[in-house]
């Protein structure tokens, strides 16, 4: 199984309204609330592509218990009338503080959202020492693990690097997706793969050259970077040389979750052990086919198919 | 006893964000939540006048689980240090829907709210004959009831009519602050009060002139017109005169819940039988003291004594 950690989860709740205007007051005309934070949206895309996956992190109070609740009516096979699909199990681990809610305030009129992000839970130092004791069982089993998004309130700022480190010790594969100082720590411990986009491999190396910042990325630990370029594709640097693909053609949709089926079109190629530009390739198809889907952690399967068939990927030459 | 009918009860939620920008990822600093809907908030402002109340209307699922949490936390004595406390008695009607959520997003730099108000719970026929038995026992002990606010999917939109009748019935005065067609529908059951404000007097009379326009109120049915002028104050027209408020001076804040605390003044005047224009000076009074106040139901107790003795209450020539 794939493993996927969500440090700070959340219950996604998205609300439509006809048009959002500050300072007035509004009917919200649909509500609609699922299980969120990246690893729970990435666990969700390699579940439709086959995978059996395993969710951790920490959930808590009346919307952990709803998250829960959604996650499971969600795993429960039957639902849907899609390809073979993969078990999700719910490994979280529980906490006392209250689970966040993130709200996405769609607009009707245009499709743009707006998006209001509450504050993680604290999580106590006993609540730790549970989760890295059940993350130490989960290894054993697990042929690669995705450590995905923000840390909550409590939890160290080199905690990703532990995480590695300890998943090194295990021999299992790492992919890191997280951003600021999370990530540059998280690097220095040597993960098999990063995803920042590039805005935070900037931020990472001080380089707005996409090319030139993943190879940096890469002297500071990472042992590969897939760099996400927003509608330009993504680039992949790798011991074994770099690669760009990019989608066949401008998607326009909601590019929520685009970043979280990207991973997991990452990790699927990862343990069925494709080559790299396959990977990439795979990665971006995903990303394009989940802007093309309402939510996060969905994808449209015809827009996959289509890109996945249409992608050229090239190469780069060798470094400099 | 006073009794607060609230149908279409909400938790309500208070995110503070920096600045609101559409379109763009906010992370919120701070996280309110109380117990929420018009005849709640009145519920609020009577107890801390020193009366005891009953509220009643629908609750249910996880965001009723955490209202009634909190209004039995506001409701325990000792909580507070100021003047006696009134009870405040949970009598709402459990449904199988769930409570709605109300986010006000409060922008840091300028204090303005935008408001996002889900819809309400369908309430079914079974539940609403639950209601219907249980307001009848509640009317036995109430001195005044008031009936506050919208109605949930499902509840017939000639409701209030029905209630101020069963009030009637039972010799227990009634007090109706609504808009619309529950308004239109409820003031032909002659309730002893109304109190709309001066947009919802003109959507239901026609005339934007507020004294002309409460005195076709009253032709409507309702004994007496309480209406809220905003930063102007109040009329009142009832069958012994006409008279009129202001607030001593204009009070910049947050006017959520300045007219459920108006409602409460009046309701308190009532109770005690006090004269038309001391019921109106009590309810302007309270109004400029909730405006004072970060949240709904609450108010600013050195605000409204100092109100209190400041307002001059003007009484107008009789009807032509």
């Amino acid at each position: 199984m794939i493993l996927t950690v969500t440090l700070n989860t959340a219950l996604d709740v998205t609300y439509r309204v006809p048009e959002l205007r500050p300072h007035t007051t509004h009917r919200v005309t649909e509500v609609t609330e699922r299980p969120g934070g990246k690893g729970l949206n990435v666990a969700r895309v390699l579940s439709a592509l086959g995978h059996d996956t395993v969710v951790t992190g920490f959930v808590g109070g009346v919307t952990g218990a709803v998250l829960r609740q959604l996650l499971a009516e969600f795993a429960t096979p039957g639902g849907g009338p899609k390809a073979p699909r993969g078990t999700i199990t719910d490994a979280l681990v529980p906490i006392a503080g209250t689970t966040r809610r993130t709200i996405g305030v769609v607009d009707a009129a245009t499709g743009d959202t707006t998006q209001l992000n509450e504050p993680g839970p604290l999580v106590t130092t006993p609540e730790w020492s549970t989760f890295m004791d059940s993350y130490g069982r989960l290894l054993r089993e697990a042929s690669a693990v995705a450590l995905c998004g923000s840390l909550p309130p409590g939890v160290p700022v080199g905690t990703y690097a532990q995480l590695i480190r300890e998943a090194h010790a295990a021999g299992v594969p790492t992919l890191l997706d997280t951003s600021g100082e999370p990530l540059r720590r998280g690097i220095a411990a040597r993960p098999h793969l990063v995803k920042p986009n590039a805005d935070e491999l900037a931020g990472l190396t001080g380089s707005t050259d996409p090319l030139r910042a993943a190879r940096d990325a890469r002297r500071r630990g990472a042992r590969a970077v897939a760099a996400s370029l927003g509608p330009d594709g993504m680039l992949m640097v790798t011991a074994h040389g770099a690669w760009r693909a990019t989608p066949p053609r401008r998607l326009t949709g909601n590019p929520t979750g685009a970043g979280d089926a990207a991973v997991a079109g990452l990790l699927s190629g990862l343990v069925e052990e494709a080559p790299w530009p396959d990977r990439l390739a795979r990665a971006v198809a995903l990303s394009a086919a989940a802007v093309r889907a309402p939510v996060a952690g969905e994808f449209d399967r015809a827009v996959y198919d289509e890109a996945l068939a249409r992608i050229e990927v090239t190469e780069h030459p060798a470094a400099a």
